[in-house]
């Protein structure tokens, strides 16, 4: 699967700027950009000023393979930023032999060269995405290389186990059970344990990198498009500074601490207060049901007895959710109310109150992220490569329980090692890493 | 005018891409630099793996002032180019004490350091707003500094000029001419002579930059916007393989070998098929006013008179100006024409012929363009100051002639002086270098 070509794209954001940087990789890497540049050598990771072609002066680095991004042979070359400038240079490493890349193929290349593993090549991706800390810290750590240490650890005690059934298949006819069955059924036991907890941790690390999926639900006039306001309302400069950001995409989420709550159904209520209201109990059941954390919306000026009832009637959804009772219109109505720790007193219209509840709604999310944030399974591929692995471990316990042969024990003891194979990529198929670097830029 | 503060910025183009580069800039640079790089120390010039902080790992390079850009001491990080990762960078240094730069100030402090001059500045400015062939090489020719060179000589002649006619002042009272009054003209003569080359190279030059302004005149009815079309039609992929192009402000335009052409008043050729045709002779002679070329369209099945008479009406605006007459709809009527070298038979419909129009319009520029275009004035600023300096070159030409003392003379030559020096910016102000440097982009 290796690829005997050179590679060209730039690497930098599309557009105009000050500079932008044009890599070339591939065993010629070194020998195209010397065809153009006005020096005749390129010292390794030296930053050469120089002209290239007749186009322009920049900066040349040369990379020595292995010991670079993509594992081969690359050169780097800053230019001026502008749309001639890059289309031009292009066009001339184009002219000289070299392929435009496809999206993410350096990366595709420094996993086919052994330089990461198919989860770290997916952190790249997930880390270029990255717009909220949370996000960042997550891509970050599966880029580094914990998850995957963590990952070839229950490859280990896989391939352990296998071997040790194996070594007493090999003997099978003289019918001695080498392989002490109850310390493999311990080893198997942690291993399932652990896998379940990785499970468990996806909810949460795909909440963490999409955002906190939040249902605000409540009675027609609450004030739950005030409230929608007031939480996201101040928000809206966070990424606002750097250019080029979309807000589309995060338009009704916000961010405190680095935890971003994303909205559901939005449309509905900012719907909602602008023509009849409509938000029935079953829109609201439907919101709920999709959401980590639910808003319920009690206006104080209405007796509490109306909400209760609601509530009641929502209790189903809201099994395994997190409930706050939002007390609104607080500045209606002051006398004193009964709180507890899950009802929290605002009123959306003044903005009093909002910034208990933002404390509230984190107060939830750290409460379930625990202390052990470092691995954290936020990949949807994983997740299910993971519960295959947990699948076949689970026939192989119920195989040992019940005395099977280790002959067929062994079958779904190599199915869970192949499923767990295709997260690293140690088992891979072209369609597989297509539809992975499918979601890169191009240049990476 | 030095700054003692350490700037910071993404150099890159704004947006998400596979890497950004941040760049600092600034007596505490380096420092700034490794109080979040996990090295002790970076050897300059070499690209140095290492992780920023506990956001990124990426490239460090440090270049050691005064051979680098902008003349300080300089570091620029590559990293991943998420839009969190940017951002969050940039905060990590302006919290350690960096100020955000402002736009062009990298290139400003290039410029107060003595690493280029004025005019090598604005051409970095040039370079990177450059979207055709002949933009970028007036550009990279004016960056190269050969137009500064040329500058620079002529600055010496006048300071040698001027030395030798204040010799003169400083021995006025003995009444003695010191230097040769008529060898002072013949120099004098050679810098109006040159000055005079280099204006009149601003039409060019700027219509290089900005595309050779084409009208296209002509009666109702006789195709002119299928000939714009024709003409404009099939030039619309040039830029568009580099992403964030925008094609707005070059929409009507076509480019030849590297040559554009820019179609004026085309809104009006436009709306006149659509609506009732209302291009009469006044808005055929305010086109034609202000282009280079002035295409006159005949309708080769209606008789030549009545378009002969419209180019007599025409006659007074065309002075200087290049006509070519496009006989159109020629597959209508094949019948032979006397053809001369003005003149070129198209069908705008079938596309015929629209290629030996083009190739005649950029015969055109060719010729006017001479060998030379290397040094070429394409800055209305320079073109300006230069007009000053010619100005007061008169002056003094006028007072030798007319034998005024040496002192009154010296006030003139000491005024061209001044003036050539704001182009190069040995004589600026601080208006003149926002102004200059509030069209870069932020980052260089």
């Amino acid at each position: 699967m290796r690829q005997n070509d050179t590679i060209v794209a730039i690497s930098t954001p599309p557009g105009v700027g000050g500079i932008a940087v044009l890599r070339l990789s591939g065993p010629d890497a070194l020998q195209m950009a010397l065809n153009h540049l006005s020096v005749d050598r390129l010292e390794p990771r030296r930053a050469t000023y120089c002209r290239i072609g007749n186009l322009d002066d920049g900066i040349a680095i040369y990379y020595v393979a292995p010991n670079c991004y993509t594992g081969e042979p690359t050169v780097e070359l800053s230019c001026h930023g502008s749309l001639y400038v890059q289309q031009a240079l292009l066009q001339l490493f184009v002219d000289g032999g070299a392929r435009l890349a496809t999206a993410g193929e350096f990366t595709l290349r420094a996993f086919l060269n052994g330089r990461i593993d198919l989860s770290q090549a997916e952190a790249v991706a997930d880390l270029i995405d990255a717009v909220t800390p949370v996000q960042h810290r997550l891509a970050v750590s599966q880029l580094r290389g914990g998850y995957a240490k963590e990952l070839e650890t229950m490859r280990r005690q896989l391939v352990e186990l296998t071997s040790l059934l194996e070594l007493e298949l090999d003997f099978s006819q003289e019918d001695v059970e080498f392989a002490d069955r109850h310390e493999l059924r311990q080893l198997l036991s942690r291993l399932m344990s652990h896998i379940t907890r990785l499970l468990d941790s996806f909810r949460m690390g795909n909440a963490l990198k999409r955002g906190i999926p939040v249902a605000i639900v409540g009675r027609p006039n609450v004030g739950k498009s005030s409230l929608l306001n007031a939480l996201v309302g101040d928000d809206r400069a966070i990424v606002s500074d750097v250019p080029g950001t979309t807000r589309d995409t995060i338009e009704e989420t916000f961010t405190v601490d680095g935890i971003t709550f994303r909205f559901i159904d939005t449309a509905g209520i900012r719907q909602s207060d602008d023509l009849v209201e409509n938000m029935g109990i079953e829109r609201a059941k439907q919101a709920a049901r999709t959401a980590d954390i639910v808003l319920y919306v009690h206006d104080v000026t209405r007796p509490m007895s109306e909400s209760e009832g609601d509530l009641n009637n929502l209790c189903g959804v809201l099994q395994g959710k997190k409930l706050l009772l939002v007390c609104n219109k607080t500045d209606l109505q002051t006398r004193g109310m009964a709180m507890n720790d899950n009802m929290v007193a605002v009123s959306a219209k003044l903005g009093r109150g909002v910034g208990d509840l933002k404390q509230a709604m984190l107060d939830i999310v750290r409460h379930d992220m625990k202390e052990d944030e470092r691995v954290m399974l936020t990949n949807v591929r994983h997740y299910e490569a993971l519960q295959r692995v947990g699948e076949s471990l689970r026939h192989v316990d119920e195989g040992m329980m019940a005395g099977l042969p280790a002959d067929l024990v062994a079958v779904d003891l190599r199915e869970a090692l192949y499923h767990l194979g295709t997260i690293t990529g140690q088992v891979t198929s072209e369609d597989v890493l297509s539809s992975i670097f499918s979601r890169f830029c191009v240049g990476k």
